[in-house]
């Protein structure tokens, strides 16, 4: 009884004092970490705008494959940028600014998400549709809390 | 016709002439490539580790969302080490022993799966009996094609 207490106790404690950098064992990571998922998803987003724009003939299981891991990255950079963490091409306002980035973190994984169902259609109208939009999810987080 | 017969040897050349390093616009991009994927995996399995391990108290949800993003992301680093992308930490052996490369990528990308499966089984048990094969997958890549 005395240990579950003590563990319930543990475990409670770990959670509140559980910040997204608290994730990390160093700053350097929680960076790295951000860094790494936005490079990944740029990597196979960028496979899926050179079949939108027409750069490279369109493959319907390339496209998907690619816009569905981008829709799994889309995910991932945000616990990297927990108090503590300013560093990088991170604008100050990514901390000072909360609820505005996460609003535009939200409205990036909305699109990206959209633009993996996109893909799944088989069409390059639909995937050409969506890309845009999600394009420009990416472009409003970085015009307003990345440096250039 | 004629322009469909053009748009046909295009799109097939342009797969004949596509190796995995051709999906990145540069060497260091590729290079970029795997070890963000590496790192963002390592990551999260550091966090599967620290609860199989008993460094932090076992959440089983949060097991289960760390070994997901661990299972899909084990699938990723390996078309970043495409021909002409030797650099790094990778052993020259990455590029002439391919075939044995591809088997421990194979085995590791499997062991991860089976680590997703035992998270999802919401018991510490069969996540620690996985934990230890997930582990020594990643080491017997590293030990091989690694340099320390």
């Amino acid at each position: 009884m005395i240990r579950l207490a003590l563990f319930a106790l543990a475990a409670s404690c770990a959670a509140f004092a559980l910040p997204a950098s608290a994730q990390f064992a160093k700053t350097e990571d929680a960076v790295k970490y951000r860094q790494s998922a936005l490079f990944v998803m740029g990597q196979h987003f960028g496979r899926v705008g050179a079949m939108a724009n027409g750069r490279v003939p369109y493959d319907a299981a390339a496209a998907t494959a690619n816009a569905e891991i981008v829709a799994e990255m889309a995910k991932l950079p945000w616990a990297g940028f927990g108090a503590g963490t300013e560093s990088g091409k991170s604008k100050p306002e990514v901390w000072k600014e909360s609820a505005k980035f996460k609003e535009l973190q939200d409205k990036m994984i909305a699109e990206t998400g959209k633009l993996a169902v996109a893909a799944k259609a088989g069409n390059i109208d639909a995937l050409k549709a969506q890309f845009g939009p999600t394009a420009a999810s990416c472009k409003a987080c970085h015009d307003s809390f990345r440096n250039q």
